[in-house]
């Protein structure tokens, strides 16, 4: 089912000063600075062999994000697998009984479903199929 | 400097139930059990495009796992991305004046240095050549 991981995000309290850190550590370029309304954060995307790596501020006290940067402080926020079908995915996880989120939309119009983290030991998980849809808003 | 995303570990509770959760899920199958002595952890990994997915429980009290897992619970811990030489790697990052621990050995003789994490926003961070030496003991 799983055909890589296809992103990884880390929340940051400040998106200039990490994208700074990360291509002082690691000479790596990302893309320029993006904005999600839908979800109340900015981020930046460094392209890492087949995986973004992705530098995620929250920039709205409503923000799910800046709830989890309150609580847990900067670090790991969730990982993405990519798949062929979200909707394929959905069907075959609701057969085996796994709880999820409804389907939604992320960055550059990403299909994507999040996992409950009571099913993957704690971790923040996400399906995700690229398919060149809508952005979310 | 950075070629991919090596490999991601996972801190769980129980090995055995952890890669039964993520075999029910995703339908990925895992290389056998495997110790790391000098670290006190057992881990299993699945291999996701090219990055090693590693799910690790800690076996021993004074495992620095264990650590982690009593003040953090299960969930993210750390990141490794592989780099084409660590000796290299680490004279860039003393150059810079990044703040590294010293160069180790971990499963399967991987050689790697651990970053601090104040350097990367967090996030326990890993560089890690991939080159068939001598395993941890």
């Amino acid at each position: 089912m799983l055909q890589k991981i296809h992103h990884i995000d880390f929340v940051v309290r400040d998106l200039g000063s990490a994208v700074a850190a990360y291509r002082r550590l690691f000479g790596v370029e990302p893309l320029p600075r993006e904005r999600l309304d839908g979800r109340g954060v900015e981020l930046v995307r460094f392209q890492l062999g087949e995986t973004w790596l992705i530098l995620v501020q929250p920039v709205r006290q409503d923000s799910p994000v800046m709830e989890f940067l309150e609580r847990h402080g900067e670090g790991f926020f969730h990982i993405a697998y990519q798949v062929a079908s979200v909707d394929e995915a959905a069907r075959e996880l609701d057969g085996r009984g796994v709880r999820r989120h409804e389907i939604r939309r992320g960055v550059e119009g990403w299909k994507l479903l999040d996992l409950e983290t009571a099913e993957t030991c704690g971790v923040m998980t996400q399906l995700v199929e690229q398919d060149g849809g809508r952005a979310d808003a």
